[in-house]
């Protein structure tokens, strides 16, 4: 392993967990529909956004639900692991100046195939804004 | 509905599918790394990322997986629809200069919630790098 | 024609619109000061600003006048026209939290150059802040 | 006037030029699509560019264009000048990598309206990319 990886398979325990937070700003967004091309109204246009369900502009929700795998490549399990797969479901929406905060937590761990399953959830305060569950293979320490 | 809004539930059938391509570059993965806080080195550290299995620096996933939703927001169904959920599987790397296209297509609607189901994939070439399927609520005509 | 390209010139008559509306940030007018170098106080300084007849910072005119450039790549003509000429003239201070909308309204048709010509507009509510007039080549179906 | 306003009207005479000068790279492109949502594939997508006349991506003409305004807005007149007018003639593609150089030079004076006429060339190295012509607004020393 590298020095700069994170846990290996065998550090990891059912119910560890790890967190990032960040404040969405208009420039998240800018800078999120210039990288993704999805200019819907919903994110750019006040006059649109206040005209729907929303009442104003609302961050993309794959911005948030990036912050998940900020959490998997940076905290854990870290540099190193796989990202296999992940389901998002999307269910309030995160505005400008909000924090939204990413949160993972081993659920299940497969030695065999050393992969682990996390419950994953991103809040903004006490609302949950998208929950899912990802699976991972981490590098085994041998 | 709004004028900027797109397709209605109504306007769609099962088979109906729609793309966005974007060639990936070393700015999107920056800016990326910049809103989301993912700060992974087989992101932004050369060195560090020749020596892991992809042998060189790879786009995060779920930056692949953001042209996904570039499709629902702006062309099928486009604004207007709501994002209920979304499934992953990231299955290859996406290498700076490659261009990633995102595919949606319908599978199955249920007009008693007006929700439509896409099969999602995002290629490079012929490599399919992620794939999944999502759920969307689409605004009724009437 | 590629799938992604927009009209051609055999879909366009005299009278056809369209629009794209987005509300301009603190971001938009740093990231346009970082892109363009346009550093003028009068976008960036406050306090300089202030002290202007524009009693406060405005967005730089340039980016107004993008708008009306997305309109014809994304939306009509859309992917495939050539940007010939464009005229503008800056009518009123667009600031931030504003929302503009860009407008294009084909004007004239000259099918032996395959060229339309726009009436070009954007505007603030009911205030024009940017007009002009603009010409495109659009390919042909044949 | 402020010190930190450019020239004043009568200090600008027939003949005077100032230029600024700028490689535009990909990130660029990226943020100036994220600020005026303009995806034209032209500009994204290197499948899609390579398969047009333009044989790859370039950048959005209105990028280049903001280089003109650069300079007005920070070199000749400089600020407290106002921004009246601008024709642009897109004469030719500027690629990532290149370096775009903007001038502008005087080329008629109005005194009893303070109002200054700039001849406004964008070059790629011989190359004119954009011309055009732009009048400003300069305030008076007195």
């Amino acid at each position: 392993m590298h020095t700069l990886d994170g846990y290996c398979f065998e550090d990891l325990a059912v119910g560890q967990s790890a967190e990032f937070g960040k404040t969405i700003t208009d420039a998240d967004i800018v800078l999120f529909a210039g990288i993704s091309g999805d200019t819907n109204p919903l994110h750019l246009n006040d006059e649109y956004a206040r005209q729907t369900m929303f009442k104003g502009r609302i961050a993309h929700g794959m911005l948030s639900a990036g912050l998940i795998s900020t959490v998997f490549g940076t905290r854990l399990p870290g540099p190193g692991c796989i990202y296999v797969s992940q389901s998002l479901r999307f269910k309030a929406p995160v505005r400008v100046g909000e924090t939204a905060l990413a949160r993972v937590e081993v659920t299940e761990l497969v030695p065999e195939k050393r992969r682990a399953v996390f419950r994953t959830t991103v809040t903004v305060g006490a609302t949950v804004v998208v929950d899912g569950e990802a699976t991972l293979m981490v590098p085994s320490r041998g």
